[in-house]
């Protein structure tokens, strides 16, 4: 890992080069474990633009062997207040850090005052979302961390329906537990979020939190979750019904279904966002229900089980070969019940490679 | 609970009056749930000085339902740009809102850009932590909700032991996972953190990861754990020795439940906090293990399961009645093992109320 850690900031230093900077200070804990693999909760990184040799690392003494053996490649600094001793560090070394960039999307008012102060003559510069912006593009230990997480859902959702978890009687509060312990059956470190189980009209929320609701013949069943493996989320989405479907039933799946096909298959490099959203959005607008679809249509996939890009109405910019995104699309009937279909899927030249591969055919349990 | 939300705003204008401000722009989401009651992902709220008549709570259409079931008695606005909305609000009545604070300890140097923006003609200035400074004494609605989450973990972990849980031949994966599962059916909405479970020479790592390690006899076994209710914390150590404690064992428990008792002792309103963590930690280096406690005895716990205070070698301020913190001493023995007693108390005239109740006496099992 050491060598992808590397390559990482070998990329990080190209942006730096672009953003006019002599170096750049660090401070979202997932951005640096994305830059050098340090799992623990209280650290800065110091990037120079000229090499490993003047980027350095900082952590406490709790974190001291952990440190040792995941960040075995960099000059490691133990102090508690991990950002001001590295730009105390700067500071002491003026020429070589002359303009410092800093996390300006991450880095708060207050924090930022401290830092200025510590950071000295040290010309101290907004640089935002550089390392969110490398962290789109998956490399291949990335997808692998991914596939990973998408089967553990997967397998999950099949032994919960082989057990016939899904089933009348039970409350949404308990599929949701059975379902969580069977993802961390299969390699789950946790579940990437709050799990969703909504059942009858409870479906027709997006979001809903699970409760006590009962699950009852006839109800459509939506459950959305997603698995963790080496700190890399899963996100799906599907929609079952208790019975024999009704004709609405069949006739919502069927067009959620098409409006989850037609955006995946717009899903390709160079694809502007909002198109991708739109490919979808249009299939449902054209059976009249534009204003029951009232979220984006997906979103990046990684580290963070939302972050860029936004598949959305207003999202800017295009798709590029190793992004990973949803493709969520969903309609929901106040008071009677919605349906979403979700993957999550990686960009590829061609086809999109399809992570979670649960049936999106209607299944009546 | 309308009664209690209006309550709390009115203590915040007191403090938004000594810091010489008309109005704030609150946008931490927890503070917000704190004055407000809402408990969804995205909103902002302008408290002003004056009253609730321009005091105004924003959040967008996916909330509409919930928002005005949360938060009936304020003047709601519907808009995806919360916090923009609410700036360009007070911008256009500028008179009103003329000086307005903004959490500058949550809010990020990109978003102040953007604010700044927003205010127009608005006086923007820093008005770190003040929502924070009220949510360390809690009043009596919080404390029900902390006793109940304590509950909820002591009942858990008695069912834990009942069940023979606790046992040779186990990882510590399935028993965080046990562990939790109990602490759902006892009312949780879901685990505080990632639970602890640390056997053997992993008890001597303060904040160890569970894993594929197997419980064997003659470890102690750290459990560090927490449940939730109304989004209120509980937090909670104790660890246990698997078959006949050594003589080495049976000190060093003795030890650090010496060093409890001392911290306990010392929680009272009016006490600095530091004399709490050197009530504790005293005892400790009094056996020469003072190098071998690395952290500070205890936080505050309320709806973060860590907030303020710190009680610390460095930290500064006194105790209130009301707070709610742990004391938590620890001594590790690298290689070998430690032991962490741990409980959440409320500060109270007098004896601290204690809401974790499990024995601390030494358990064998």
């Amino acid at each position: 890992m050491a060598e992808t850690h590397s390559r990482r900031r070998a990329a990080l230093r190209e942006l730096l080069a672009g953003a006019g900077v002599d170096a750049i200070l660090v401070t979202d804990l997932t951005n640096i474990r994305y830059l050098t693999g340090f799992t623990g909760s209280n650290a800065a990184l110091l990037v120079h633009t000229g090499g490993e040799r003047d980027t350095v690392f900082c952590t406490d003494s709790r974190y001291d062997t952990q440190s040792s053996a995941e960040v075995p490649d960099l000059e490691r600094v133990l102090d508690r207040a991990s950002a001001a001793a590295l730009a105390t560090r700067a500071a002491a070394a003026r020429r070589t850090y002359g303009r410092t960039g800093f996390e300006s999307q991450h880095v708060s008012v207050e924090q930022h005052e401290s830092l200025k102060e510590g950071f000295g003559a040290v010309e101290l510069v907004r640089a935002p979302g550089l390392v969110e912006r490398l962290r789109t593009v998956k490399d291949d230990t990335e997808v692998a961390a991914l596939r990973a997480a998408c089967a553990a859902a997967d397998r999950a959702l099949a032994d919960l329906v082989a057990a016939g978890g899904l089933r009348a009687g039970r409350t949404e509060r308990e599929v949701a537990r059975d379902l969580e312990n069977r993802m961390l059956e299969h390699g789950s470190s946790e579940p990437s979020f709050r799990s969703i189980v909504a059942t009858g009209a409870n479906s027709a929320i997006p979001h809903h939190q699970y409760g006590d609701a009962v699950l009852t013949a006839g109800d459509f069943v939506k459950l959305d979750f997603g698995a963790t493996v080496e700190g890399y989320h899963s996100d799906m989405t599907r929609t079952f019904v208790l019975g024999e479907p009704a004709g609405w039933q069949r006739d919502l799946y069927d067009l959620v279904h098409r409006a989850q096909a037609a955006g995946t298959a717009a899903v390709r490099p160079g694809a502007e966002v909002s198109e991708v959203d739109a490919a979808a959005r249009s299939v449902i607008a054209g059976e009249g229900h534009g204003e029951h679809f009232g979220h984006g249509l997906g979103h990046g996939v990684g580290l963070h089980v939302h972050e860029a890009p936004s598949l959305a109405t207003t999202g800017v910019g295009t798709l590029s070969a190793g992004m990973a995104v949803t493709v969520e699309p969903g309609v929901y009937l106040a008071g009677r019940g919605g349906v979403r279909i979700e993957d999550t899927l990686v960009v590829r030249d061609g086809e999109p490679e399809l992570l979670t591969q649960s049936t999106k055919d209607l299944v009546a349990l």
